[in-house]
């Protein structure tokens, strides 16, 4: 095949921070159809109320796919040179702790995975580990789990950055 | 007039990161007098002792103003071509979440005055949300906020800097 | 003497955010062998767990010296030229707060000892300070102490780096 090989852009960032924004127009920049790959699962409101919202802001040339657990395969089946985004890893690791999952070997196979992007993806996640150690243990647990992908993800990625106030520090 | 108009620098860090001394430096460039905007709240002998510490570290060339609610009138009355410095956004806004104020139209009524600056305007804020989510959900709600309001700030902003250990990253 | 003076790097980062890789492939950079002064104390399991976690990465070309609280005494005797890693000074401090002792007087005494570094040295700290205010009082002060010795350090340093996703942003 004639066509370019993908890239990865990692977005990371804190509550907040603009990260899908930032995300989303880097999509954009590519010609439409996009596609949003969303790891939310709405458990209360609150979480319907993020959701919608982040559903409110995407135009009609996004097609949105869930994949609350099985991102990996999500991925695996995207066509070549689509441009696609993941919002975000940090709902779909918190999904897999939940379900009780294989931590390590799925978030193994989604490094792998972004690090052969067939397209220009974009991923999003949510940086956790810079507050005060938690007293819960689950918690320390889920910050170090998401401290470790972040790393392979970012190995990977052919760009990092970092949201401050809606602005991206670039990282790599 | 010819005096040229104003800048925005926005001050962002975590606790102790340096970002009231970077931002006194900033505008201690420019000539005396200076206008120090306080919007700290003394509710116990803590905070009390957290402003005296940062008043005692100003010179007497700083003329302070208090404006724990009234921010935004208090920077539509300061003179033109006037350095001033608000210290800091985070607790103006807790205050007005704590007073039940409306948020979504005070914070965009800020955000406007602050987009339109009438003199070198350094403004300072605590990065909350890099922490792992809050049980509490008056936490999350005010971490949410809080990074809607300073990604409007940083848009209407000439300079955008995150403190890491008392040194600047440019992000704008 | 002819020796070159030393340098200081401080690597600055939130949990699991590479710090210590990167801080080993800095001092691995220089001819073996290498000094690692490890802070951590293990109280309990997850410690314990951490800790190997730490010593099974490193090679046979470290030599660790503990130092939960001689930190500066133990850097005072290190040989003129020789790569040292402290890992981490959070641990340090946390360790000096719970021993009691005099917090003020002995994060002066190392800033002022690394600021004259007589070899390559780097030195870790974890960023704790960009989440919610904790509602622990001790939490609250830990991370005021723990920026006020981040931006001491980084005062005397050459170089300051803040980790993201295991990628180095450059600070100062």
């Amino acid at each position: 095949m004639a066509e370019r090989r993908g890239s990865l852009t990692f977005v990371l960032g804190g509550a907040r921070s603009g990260k899908s924004s930032h995300a989303e127009a880097l999509i954009a920049a590519h010609p439409a159809p996009w596609t949003y790959i969303a790891t939310a699962q709405a458990f209360d409101e609150e979480m319907e109320e993020r959701i919608a919202h982040h559903r409110a802001r995407r135009s009609a040339s996004w097609r949105t796919v869930d994949a609350p657990l099985d991102l990996t395969d999500t991925l695996a089946v995207m066509p070549e040179g689509a441009p696609v985004l993941v919002d975000c890893l940090t709902l779909w690791l918190s999904n897999l702790i939940l379900a009780d999952g294989d931590v390590a070997g799925e978030t193994r196979r989604l490094a792998a995975m972004l690090a052969a992007p067939r397209g220009p993806w974009v991923v999003v996640a949510n940086e956790v580990g810079l507050g005060i150690v938690p007293e819960n243990a689950l918690a320390r647990r889920f910050r170090d789990e998401a401290g470790r992908l972040h790393q392979m993800v970012a190995a990977g990625a052919d760009s990092v950055v970092f949201m401050v106030a809606g602005m991206p520090l670039v990282a790599k």
